[in-house]
């Protein structure tokens, strides 16, 4: 069971009515894609619109679906901000081709940030190889493939934002697993190429997470919520809660960023198959909802 | 599916010879009795003996099935050591009636655990009471029933060896998520009175993990391994791999631990559906085959 509980249309003795567009504490609001993981970039965009965010986090494949071209244009008339794109990295190839490959994808996805006009590329770095328990080794490779994609990323405007993943994905997704190994990882560049994303639930958990974000300072690239919800399911990527269902106290992040300078938007981002089922304009108002409850004071 | 290669009888090409009772090499190794499930003390401890382990690490609930003396009896004639009792712990209630209830529990824990003649009773702290989200209040609630148990476990002879879990387990299991938060935990007390448990299931991601190992010295009470497999099955409880199956590279922990100074038992802890449905015989020969294969140089 996911624990969502998309509240509308029947709502709670304790709801609150949902913000309208126009609403101005929805201006920082975007909705990642992959919350509304059925709709494609015109549909989503859409829907942004009618729920009044200001922001759509993009993902390259949905984009590639319509090109980055039209994607872009799309997002632009809507007068929708493209809060992130996500996203490159898996750097952590062993091989020459793979490594080459990486390199080669992600310089694309740098392109295409750029052509949809954001400043965030989101960079989920990888796991360990297939067969491989050199752990140490697939960190160093992420910190080489940065050495060469930064300069890329820098002539195209465009802020590579390293993502640190709970540590439950070390091993199949990305091995950085905290805020301070990002930062360590980020701190040979200007912080104007080199950004992190405070993603809540993959760092909720760490007992130095809100002295890493302070640290982080000029540094955050993306603030993204959405909950961690006990049970987890059987595919633990689908684990996801809408803020408000699970144990994360976002308020907090939310002021511990706002006191670390971070002004972007925040992209609420939930892989949750009961979340992708529901019609996703309950999706929308529920987030906006509970944007407003649990995440702003 | 769980990854598990029970690999005897058929072998592999690779595969050495089992290490039969009387080897030297099998003088440390204690064997969980949660890697053979089924088993009652009784049978654990002829297991234990059958294939030469040097000790054997006890559960409370199978104790008290045929009662803490009969159970020392048990483990003191057939001539192991009891490397460790698991589990006290669950220390994060918010109310009176569930805290008193915690303490009290422990401190039936700590005699049980002198009464089986171990130094180690492990805590697994426990996650956040139902319903909260505050996180740091659960840990300083773990640091205050401390404050209140060690003097009590002293007095018995009895170490608590606090458990960092997986961040995985945050939530619902055990609030102590690093080495380092949980040595901050035990520093206001004697090393021979609050340990730490390096369990590597729980710390291999952790980029700190060895560093901590090392500032871990003359607190480390246990040393357990088992290996992370990937997918986690649907009950990421179970998801624990026989080592040499997953991502793991124990032999680096099990010389991190040698170079601070950890002479101890090493304990096999092995949470998983299908090795508990196996013939506990292959799994205790699985165990110390690969214990000599994966853990030792």
């Amino acid at each position: 069971m996911s624990g969502v509980d998309l509240d509308v249309p029947t709502g709670t003795p304790a709801a609150v009515p949902t913000p309208q567009p126009g609403d101005p504490r929805l201006a920082r609001l975007s909705l990642n894609q992959k919350t509304v993981n059925r709709l494609g970039v015109a549909e989503a965009t859409d829907l942004c619109v009618r729920h009044g965010f200001g922001a759509i986090g993009l993902w390259r494949e949905p984009v590639a679906e319509i090109g980055t071209a039209r994607a872009a244009r799309l997002v632009r008339d809507a007068g929708l901000r493209v809060s992130s794109l996500c996203r490159g990295g898996f750097l952590t190839a062993a091989d020459e081709a793979g490594r080459t490959a990486a390199l080669d994808d992600n310089r694309r996805a740098i392109d295409e940030a750029a052509a949809l006009g954001t400043d965030t590329l989101v960079l989920v770095v990888g796991g360990l190889p297939a067969g491989s328990r050199d752990l140490a080794g697939a960190r160093q490779r992420v910190a080489d493939a940065l050495a060469v994609l930064v300069p890329v990323a820098a002539d195209a405007g465009v802020r590579l934002a390293l993502e640190p993943m709970h540590p439950m994905f070390c091993a199949d997704r990305g091995v950085l697993s905290t805020m301070e190994q990002s930062l360590a990882v980020a701190a040979p560049y200007p912080a104007s190429q080199v950004g992190v994303v405070v993603d809540t639930y993959h760092v909720w958990w760490d007992p130095a997470a809100y002295q890493q974000i302070a640290r982080a300072a000029g540094r955050i690239a993306s603030f993204q919520v959405c909950d961690w919800v006990v049970p987890l399911p059987a595919d633990t990527l689908l684990g996801r809660g809408m803020m408000g269902d699970g144990t994360i106290d976002f308020r907090s992040f939310r002021r511990a960023v706002d006191a670390a300078g971070y002004d972007g938007d925040i992209e609420v981002e939930i892989f949750n198959a009961d979340v992708w089922a529901a019609d996703p304009d309950a999706v929308a108002a529920t987030v906006a909802r509970r944007y407003v409850t649990e995440v702003l004071d």
